[in-house]
């Protein structure tokens, strides 16, 4: 393999991801925003913002400046805000290697656009579809740091870039599976985060197991019924991209929508959980852009819908536990 | 509706989904294997064994008498521990109305035969497939006898009878969808107990909700690889009685096979594990046929291989983390 891989933005899974590639044998320049921080990678192997506790491997380096970062990378990974994508990648547009693989670490959907992140990467770098590989799992960044076994999906439709990718970050720890439905995966990693909403929501009201169970695998049902309707394959979100991700991500008890859904479930607004956690979870934000793309293509997505009243509209959550159970009882499917 | 439901068996489950078919409006005779719980029911309405807190429903009376409470009955639900249906079902099957539909609420596999539970109750009743249905889910008893929110699914291929059962257990907590796959959720409903073995054992040796998930995924995905070469639909697998099963088997942390696996993961021998839990989980028992039947068809299982070298050729759980990591990466899919 020739050049380095680019991991663009510092935060907990791409300084993760920086050390599973350099553990795999490849040379990694992370660009952080501020350059006091990627001086601590470079002099500390420490990022003193995100996993402290990590000592990053010696092939890992870091800039603050993207045109060194990005200059002759054969591989791009972009691991930044879902919602600042669009703006940071048309930065480093010049700097990229007109054959180099862009690789996406985000989960979301863009608000106002309903674009998935593969999209807004080829269309804001002007690049065909093939040249993305989409990289999601149940991959919470602190265990995989402390080189748990884990397992993860690398997605494309270009097989050699997706070998390449996988060939990067297999690790005794990490076991990455190919995949080409790009679609599905990045569809599973953005829904997850409403149904992990609606899952802490309930832990909070005091439900167990059954209901959250029912909850997960409901979530994931209306998720497939709207990847089939944008032509994903229903079988990816049995997969570790769909359900192996929406899993992790309920049963951390850190996990960041999961814990605000618990303020929600307890009866505080949506002011009150931002006030209490200091963030906005992303499924609060994706929720509206999720329902959107659900009601353009006329799938039924009622956990989401509840959500979305619940966070945006002030409903009562236990007048949304009484809308789903009253539903009519349905033949099981995702058509 | 005409006639009574019969439930044969007084154990957890039956004596939860009796008091399910109660709250529906069904007229309920429980078959208790011992005269004094069958008087402490029709006296006290309480089992007093199993959820000894649980008010049963004026509807639901008890005997001990198996003529008298099959007898008449449209509706027949088989709950009694999967390894003794055959013997129980042969004494019971005297009493059937010609036209009562039979109901499956066991998750096994016949040792010895491999045979799923609706093939057991066809061949020992001597009825034709249809007159079966299956009942899966995320149905922990204890949650559902306390009225949480819960959804299961109702598995036959006669349609009329599925609409019946599903009317049957039609409440404001419990919201049942049919399925035509019988095979699909038998099989989800028997390989859970073996994952649910390594993720006690996982949690045991310290690994997070990344291992775990990984685990559950590639379990299901393993589980749908037999399935599919039994002739199941692999969506059963991403619904109700595949997914919303395993995560309410593996989270709970009152779940026999998962708290039996615990005991496994902290090196105790499959010896010390029964003593300490008084029992032998399920999935000990079923690992070895559905090793056997996976086989027989010719299917890779490596998750239940492991399982089935932990539990009876005393293999270091250890071993078996290392040998599952280091198999081949592959393309993600069922086939």
């Amino acid at each position: 393999m020739s050049g380095h891989v680019a991991v663009l933005g510092a935060g907990s899974w791409g300084t993760a991801f920086a050390k599973i590639l350099a553990d795999a044998g490849r040379d990694v320049t992370i660009l952080a925003r501020r350059a006091s921080v990627a001086e601590a990678i470079r002099t500390g192997r420490h990022n003193p913002e995100y996993l402290p506790d990590v000592r990053l491997p010696d092939r890992v380096t870091a800039t603050g400046d993207a045109e060194e970062a990005i200059t002759g990378a054969e591989v791009v990974v972009l691991s930044v805000p879902s919602q600042t994508l669009r703006g940071n990648l048309a930065d480093w547009t010049p700097y990229l290697d007109p054959d180099a693989t862009l690789v996406s670490l985000m989960k979301g959907i863009e608000l106002g656009t309903t674009k998935r992140m593969s999209q807004v990467i080829t269309e804001t770098a002007g690049v065909p579809a093939d040249r993305v590989v989409v990289v999601s799992g149940p991959n919470l960044a602190p265990e995989i740091a402390a080189e748990q076994p884990a397992a993860t999906v690398v997605a494309g439709t270009d097989s050699r870039r997706t070998a390449l990718v996988q060939a990067s970050i297999r690790t005794p720890y990490l076991r990455p599976y190919t995949n080409d439905d790009v679609i599905g995966c990045e569809l599973g990693g953005a829904v997850k985060n409403v149904i992990a909403l609606s899952y802490g929501i309930a832990t909070a009201m005091g439900f167990g197991d059954n209901t959250r169970a029912m909850l997960m695998t409901r979530g994931l049902a209306e998720t497939a019924r709207l990847g089939v309707a944008l032509g994903a394959d229903p079988i990816t979100f049995a997969g570790l991209a769909g359900m192996g991700d929406l899993v992790a991500s309920c049963s951390s008890p850190l996990a960041r929508n999961r814990t605000f859904g618990e303020h929600l479930g307890r009866g505080e607004t949506l002011e009150q959980a931002q006030a209490a956690t200091r963030q906005t979870a992303e499924g609060v934000k994706s929720c509206l852009a999720i329902r959107d793309l659900a009601r353009a293509h006329g799938v039924e997505m009622p956990i989401t819908e509840q959500i979305e009243r619940i966070c945006h509209e002030g409903m009562d959550p236990r007048l949304a536990v009484d809308a789903l159970m009253s539903r009519t009882a349905k033949p099981e499917s995702y058509e």
